[in-house]
């Protein structure tokens, strides 16, 4: 059912094939985020069809709208969204502690939607349950991500549940179609990112999220662990870096061996008005884009900047319309696709370094 | 360079041909709202392709927003755009007396834009100026719409200065591949509807727009006077009826003859879950939709009704994804132009009222 094959490597980075039943993802790639069914304001298809295979979503967001029942009535989520691809739902797990008035011990988490004020307790076994009801392809354990990034009593605590948890999440599992990763918590703690790592493999999953990153750390920390873990998670294995996926971040990430990445960045900046590019992001709203009638981006072979200028798209935003945010987007999106070929291409030809060099060159002149 | 010609009459219902620059637009036609050069979350290309060819824009807010010199810069409103079908503007008179604080007499009017604050002082020759350099193919001369419907005074004055700007547009109108069309007011009083057009008539315009109606009148009054207005329009002129358009309204009208429609309702309705169907509308949102597999509407064939089910249309509108108003907005917008096409096929085929009587008896059963 799945498997996932190593094709090429140039030094530690690396282009794999993970496949699903729903299709083959090569990689690195990155996943565009779908919370609640929706990579907001794009279509599926839209989607899919520039490139990019695979989507996350949030299944504690999906178990309260619309709720598990109209997702299998409907034939499970690929079905209920028309999502043709690789579909991979977090537990949601970071968004439930980020609730105001949320109560964890070991066992779980209790929490009292704002929207409703229903109160609802999970556990891991009932995050499986939901996750497995959702259908998606590739489900994460529930983890608990430390609150701050630098006491160690808390990122002890986060690596001890989440490991707790994964034993228990592993247990429920009862489906085939369906592949269960883990989540390596330890904050920027060397020795606990180990032991987290080791534990897991005990437990054994085909893939890992590597997660807890990017809560207040710095970015130096942030890379040296992920050239750790990346390091410790065996080569056969799945490396995922979780909720990081900005351009830059993503190059130096691929280097250490990085598969897979989401982030809600490139859309949610896209709203915004920030617009990636070739040069450099920039912002579109800004008085030196109103007459500019080239595209958003000269290198760009997306529909946006095949089709309409600068001048419009800050007209958009300047005039409130949503379909600036629409059409920027889809951009954003576009650039991040057509970044992932890039990266796997130059992988393929033994040209990382080089890639890499350029492109930071080129992208970092403006920031 | 301009042409208008009768292909077709059934009783009064006609289908004409109306030429210009950006090719042949088939009327009846329904022309959907793109105030600020956008046609709500929708690009240029998808309106166009669902078939409707033709759409309105506000003079007055392109004015404000972006300025003409943008658009000027850009190659005129159809390159700013992207659309390569017929663009109408509207003065934007109706919204200009609307702002608080707006003062106008025989003159003109002077306005403070709310959002920065800046004094604007408009004439009728002003406005022409302003829609010549904005480029669309058919321009709206500056009317005065009465600000209540049933006051005869508001409604003589409103009559005296729409003709004397009407004088004045026709005199400031200086291209000649912009076509100039004139907007009869007299609101529900007959003679001086009859007087409107009789001196507006001396003045020339190869088309009219019906204005000031739906402003609190009852419906029937609405009927007879587009009944009265529309025969007294000659035969060879396009007749226009201005900010109407909802389905049932537009099927009565073109029995009496119009030609042109524009109304925002089918998109601003959409953006509110409310969603057209053959059977009637209904609204998207309601419970009863939540856990419903089949289209929006079963007899659509646009692509949201071929990909999406209610339930996941619903789905966004309850968890607030955007992509709820663009897909419905597509679909309403496409029923219209289904609904247009059905027109004029059941008119070439000398059945309108068969398909008045199908239409009407299937689509407000539910209302």
């Amino acid at each position: 059912m799945f498997s996932f094959i190593v094709n090429k490597k140039d030094n530690r980075a690396r282009v794999c094939s993970f496949v699903s039943l729903h299709g083959i993802v090569e990689t690195p790639c990155f996943m565009p985020v779908a919370t609640s069914a929706s990579v907001k304001l794009l279509t599926s298809e839209e989607v899919f069809s520039m490139g990019l295979k695979a989507i996350i979503l949030n299944a504690y967001h999906l178990y309260i709208k619309p709720g598990t029942k109209i997702i299998i009535d409907s034939g499970g989520i690929h079905n209920f969204m028309k999502w043709n691809g690789l579909a991979l739902t977090d537990s949601g797990g970071f968004q439930m502690f980020s609730l105001p008035g949320s109560q964890e011990n070991e066992e779980g988490i209790s929490l009292r939607v704002p929207e409703t004020g229903a109160q609802h307790y999970f556990t891991p076994e009932k995050m499986i349950e939901i996750e497995e009801k959702i259908g998606a392809d590739v489900m994460m354990c529930l983890d608990y991500c430390p609150k701050i990034w630098d006491n160690l009593q808390e990122l002890k605590i986060s690596v001890q549940r989440t490991v707790d948890w994964a034993k228990k999440c592993k247990s429920a599992h009862s489906t085939e179609n369906q592949q269960l990763w883990g989540i390596i918590q330890g904050g920027i703690d060397i020795s606990l990112r180990q032991q987290c790592i080791e534990r897991l493999e005990e437990i054994e999953f085909p893939g890992y999220g590597i997660g807890g990153l990017s809560i207040g750390e710095p970015w130096s920390k942030t890379l040296e662990i992920i050239d750790l873990v990346s390091k410790s998670i065996p080569e056969n294995k799945v490396r995922y870096l979780m909720g990081m996926g900005m351009p830059d971040q993503v190059v130096e990430a691929c280097e250490m061996g990085i598969d897979f990445f989401d982030c809600a960045m490139p859309t949610r900046i896209a709203r915004n008005g920030t617009t990636l590019g070739w040069n450099g992001k920039f912002n579109i709203k800004a008085a030196a884009c109103k007459d500019e009638n080239g595209p958003l981006d000269p290198e760009c072979n997306c529909f946006v900047c095949k089709t309409y200028s600068r001048a419009y798209l800050r007209h958009l935003f300047n005039a409130h319309e949503m379909l600036g945010m629409r059409l920027n987007s889809y951009h954003n999106l576009y650039f991040m696709s057509e970044l992932m070929k890039k990266i796997r291409s130059s992988i393929k030809q033994g040209k990382f370094q080089e890639f890499k060099k350029d492109f930071l060159n080129k992208y970092q002149q403006k920031e």
